[in-house]
């Protein structure tokens, strides 16, 4: 009997431990749409992210949306329908930067669509406006240029500015990056709770670069990490170690986004940076370059970091 | 032993008339990469063809290439890998006009290709080279504008004028089309030992359209369905009947298809239309669109058209 008392104790206490480890790891629900670089046209960055148990989703980059969503339905990420997924679920997209690889899905897809926002930085929205939402590439479904139709609203960010996200529980902080200078690319720090996670688009290393965002990202973030706020941070891999310096076109290798985390360590404390969640994002397919690359991080990762490799479809929490 | 040699005969005399018949047939070969049109992002418009026991390709429009090639790779359409396909099989890609859902696998899959030709119409061309290879949205893989990496080579296209296809067996001559007026398209007559195939980008209806282009093109091609060469017509039924005739966007219905058929048989003789292959292109794949397009086609077809569903990476021949 005392032998029962104690199980029934000891399971319990087990059991809150297990609760509170677990509401404390999870402000976010995050479902990838696509998680590819590149030529992948099915399979191209898109990431929603809500906080969980909310169904008002952002999407960060607009890649893929359609497929990503067909998928995740299939997977049961979600109790709706596509349609559902992409005309209620998303209330915004954040677009870090306007190349195709990172907006086709979600030009291709605005006609079906419901009215959303789109935030990005001012030139990042004047090449969406300029080359896609025109007539000519597209019909115009934005908020400005020639005969706008109105459905997406362009969301103008500045650097720093903590806005809301509308129609959603989040707020949003952005940085600028250098995506092959000069090139202008973003980071977006999202909010819920008083926990964070932080989403890069494309970018190069600051030695590469010639630049000092990615340091000014870190500084910023430090705090939260030591503060273990901070439950994710998605940053892209395009190419293996083996791809020379001069041709990285404003990308991280393995081995440059680990002396980037090394970077942020010395601000963040490395005994803050074991078990931080990095998702790896933007792998190039080509050839055997996704396992190569796996290997390369698995084998660099003396800060312990837990590595994560999105697939499409396939919801996780942070 | 007389019904043995009877029966040798009669086999020999199948066996000749089968060789003959599937001779006459079979001009080209088709190996689709993307069949539907819309946001479906892996699966969008572009058809690889060539003659028959040639490796020597053009692409029809270029709306997903790479996951096209896979699935075409995996279903044993080609004795080769995705890369030797994508890189050295297609010579050049025929752009029909420059909506987003005809060209992005082609811009977005230009990093990891060889040279190639992008013929088009110069008002398509110009517009590929100001909003896609413009490094805005795109690193500039083009011939013309800003800093050109010139991988691609533009080649402007004339109506009506018949030109080589470089680096094939194949000619081309081009009709222009009315996609949402005044918006414009082309259909591609390719030609290869005397027969054609004719491959249509987005278009509507001429009445619809306040055009008369629909009607040039049938007057063209009529004295070749009526000499039997023409070996199949690539058209487009975007949406249901129930797609009212102020929303087509410049595309085709069921009943739209059937009444420019209609006009057709008048030119080429209503005997001379059964059995010619209608391949159906770009059925937006809203809801049950799909099933429905093809059962109001299916009960529509008073002229005994072969009609045919290309499917992503299932070769077939013309």
């Amino acid at each position: 009997m005392r032998q029962r008392i104690y199980n029934l104790i000891s399971t319990s206490i087990f059991s809150l431990i297990f609760v509170s480890v677990s509401l404390a790891q999870s402000a976010f629900n995050v479902v990838p749409l696509g998680v590819k670089g590149g030529g992948a046209e099915g399979n191209l960055s898109a990431y929603m992210i809500a906080p969980v148990n909310s169904q008002a989703y952002v999407c960060l980059d607009g890649g893929t949306v359609r497929q990503g969503v067909e998928v995740a339905v299939a997977n049961g990420a979600f109790a709706a329908t596509a349609d559902q997924v992409s005309r209620s679920f998303i209330k915004g997209f954040l677009i870090s930067h306007a190349h195709l690889d990172h907006v086709s899905g979600m030009i291709t897809n605005a006609p079906e669509d419901t009215s959303k926002f789109i935030y990005a930085f001012p030139k990042c929205l004047e090449i969406i406006k300029n080359h896609y939402f025109n007539w000519e590439s597209w019909p115009n479904f934005g908020s400005e240029g020639v005969n706008p139709l109105k459905k997406y609203t362009y969301k103008p960010l500045s650097e720093g500015q903590e806005i809301p996200l509308e129609n959603t529980e989040m707020t949003l902080k952005t940085f600028s990056l250098s995506h092959g200078n000069p090139y202008e690319g973003a980071a977006f720090l999202i909010q819920t709770h008083g926990k964070q996670a932080l989403y890069f688009g494309d970018t190069g290393p600051d030695e590469i670069e010639k630049s000092t965002r990615l340091q000014k990202v870190w500084e910023a973030i430090a705090p939260l990490i030591k503060a273990k706020t901070l439950t994710g941070i998605f940053l892209e891999v395009s190419y293996p170690n083996e791809q020379p310096d001069n041709k990285l076109f404003g990308h991280l290798t393995p081995n440059w986004i680990m002396k980037e985390m090394n970077n942020l360590a010395a601000l963040a404390g490395k005994e803050n940076m074991r078990d931080l969640k990095l998702i790896i994002t933007h792998i190039k397919p080509t050839g055997q370059n996704e396992v190569i690359i796996k290997g390369q991080l698995s084998d660099n990762n003396a800060l312990g970091l837990q590595i994560v490799y999105p697939e499409q479809g396939t919801a996780f929490e942070l």
